[in-house]
């Protein structure tokens, strides 16, 4: 159980020193944290309560939503950013996850600008990846100043019009190619990537080019929630051939944590304590045998 | 219009009859068929009503399902798709849209026969895709004494368990690289690849290997349907953006029909023939203008 990291968003209905306790007294040594928990707490507290259990903090979630047009959206985006970064480094960590935003016509949807569908460009997600890589850009310096990795997620194509226009590991390693590895790495998150052609090779890259930063896993369970996001399942439950994808990022040397980060309205709902007991059960069945 | 071709999922309520009269009122000159109302009408029945309305079919969708790992579902899938390919030629269209099959592991989802989830290999997605290139391989012969191309239809990543091991056009190219350009194409649905950050390199691929066989339009709408399957809408409701992709589509000198073919409930409980005068508003606002 080394190398389990429990994230904090599979318990949301918990509080972060909920989160700490159950994580410690279950032998974990690692927690995966997202920024809502940790800014209910207040940065300090959330510092102080997690090393006082003894726990390091596997990553930080989530940096990102790169893609705004305009320059008061830019210029929100490299502040809250540069936030996280703090964060993530006054929390121990290097490991910073960014979801890079999705198209601006849909950023009404996720509670951003609402950006009129027929503007130009509105839609245009060339012109968005674009801006993804020149925030990126701006961003290195502060990173570096902080020594955290900006970790970019390839999310699930059904999330490129609202959340990411960065939908496959290959592409995140383009998009990370021309920065220095020890700033900006890739996560490999089996719900987002399981079904890439390309993913063993992707993964192997990563490894090769000294990117690969975290390995976070669930399930892929349908039908689709009606909320889409909340579609993640504990492993076992969907359809992901754990064995085959561990054994990529195991290939590579891959020696981090790994985290579990579940998003599912049922588990949410469930007692933590019994969330943390299956995960450890499948982590140990399904993820272990194959690190 | 000349190019326009309403595909009978857009009117899935209304018999092959009706679609038919409604598309030549319209001023159509070509429809795009699905087998449900072919085989309601009967095949026959089906060809006359076509050629007695003056219209040519744009393609037939759709054959596939190729994944079973048995040899009862494989000699199953074989005969399935000999008699798709017999009704294409029938119909007078050489192209014969082939939706490749998921999972076994899932197969029972959409009504195949149900595999154990825990089974050695039930979620194999790399020994999926094999088997697809092994029963496209023995199909060649047949689709050859006919005529007919089989279409590689590379579905949204969302459909990979259930649907499609099949998920980019790259992927599809690939599959479709060791098969005569004549014998086994591809088509591009707005909805499936509008995401994919190889979209411009792989249509050109496919114009430049004499792959292209068809362009199916139809949006990418927000939220994802409670039926993920049913997310398709009107162009311009969604977030696709038709004018680039249309621009890439016409710059490979593809010069056949449109079809636009939309899974969406609502759609479905409009009278047909508005339905009809939406698409035809929409296409000659957002795709005819860059073809």
């Amino acid at each position: 159980m080394s190398r389990l990291s429990l994230n904090t968003a599979t318990t949301k209905n918990i509080t972060l020193a909920d989160a700490v306790t159950l994580s410690a007294e279950a032998g974990l040594t690692h927690i995966g944290l997202w920024r809502d928990r940790v800014a209910e707490a207040g940065l300090d507290k959330a510092v102080r309560l997690v090393s006082d259990a003894g726990l390091s903090v596997s990553s930080l979630c989530r940096g990102g939503f790169l893609t705004a047009p305009d320059e008061a959206g830019q210029a929100a985006a490299l502040a809250d950013n540069t936030q996280a970064i703090v964060e993530a480094a006054t929390l121990g960590t290097r490991e910073l996850i960014m979801v890079v935003g999705g198209l601006p016509a849909a950023a009404g949807l996720i509670g951003g600008t609402a950006v009129d569908p027929s503007a130009p460009g509105a839609k245009d997600v060339a012109a968005a990846r674009h801006r993804v890589a020149d925030r990126i850009s701006e961003l290195i310096p502060v990173a570096q100043e902080h020594d955290v990795r900006l970790v970019l997620e390839p999310l699930h194509p059904m999330y490129a019009a609202d959340r990411a226009v960065l939908s496959t590991l290959g592409q995140a390693l383009d998009l990370a190619a021309p920065f220095p590895a020890e700033t900006v790495g890739v996560v490999v998150d089996t719900f987002h990537v399981w079904w890439d052609p390309a993913l063993e090779a992707s993964i192997r890259r990563a490894g090769t080019e000294g990117r690969l930063a975290s390995y976070q896993v669930c399930d892929w369970n349908l039908p689709i929630a009606a909320d889409a996001l909340l579609s993640r399942g504990y492993m076992g439950d969907g359809y992901i051939d754990f064995e085959t994808i561990t054994r990529w990022v195991a290939a590579t040397g891959y020696a981090g944590p790994v985290e579990v980060e579940i998003f599912n309205r049922e588990i949410w709902e469930s007692p933590a304590a019994d969330v943390l007991a299956t995960v450890k059960a499948r982590y140990e069945a399904l993820v272990e045998p194959h690190l």
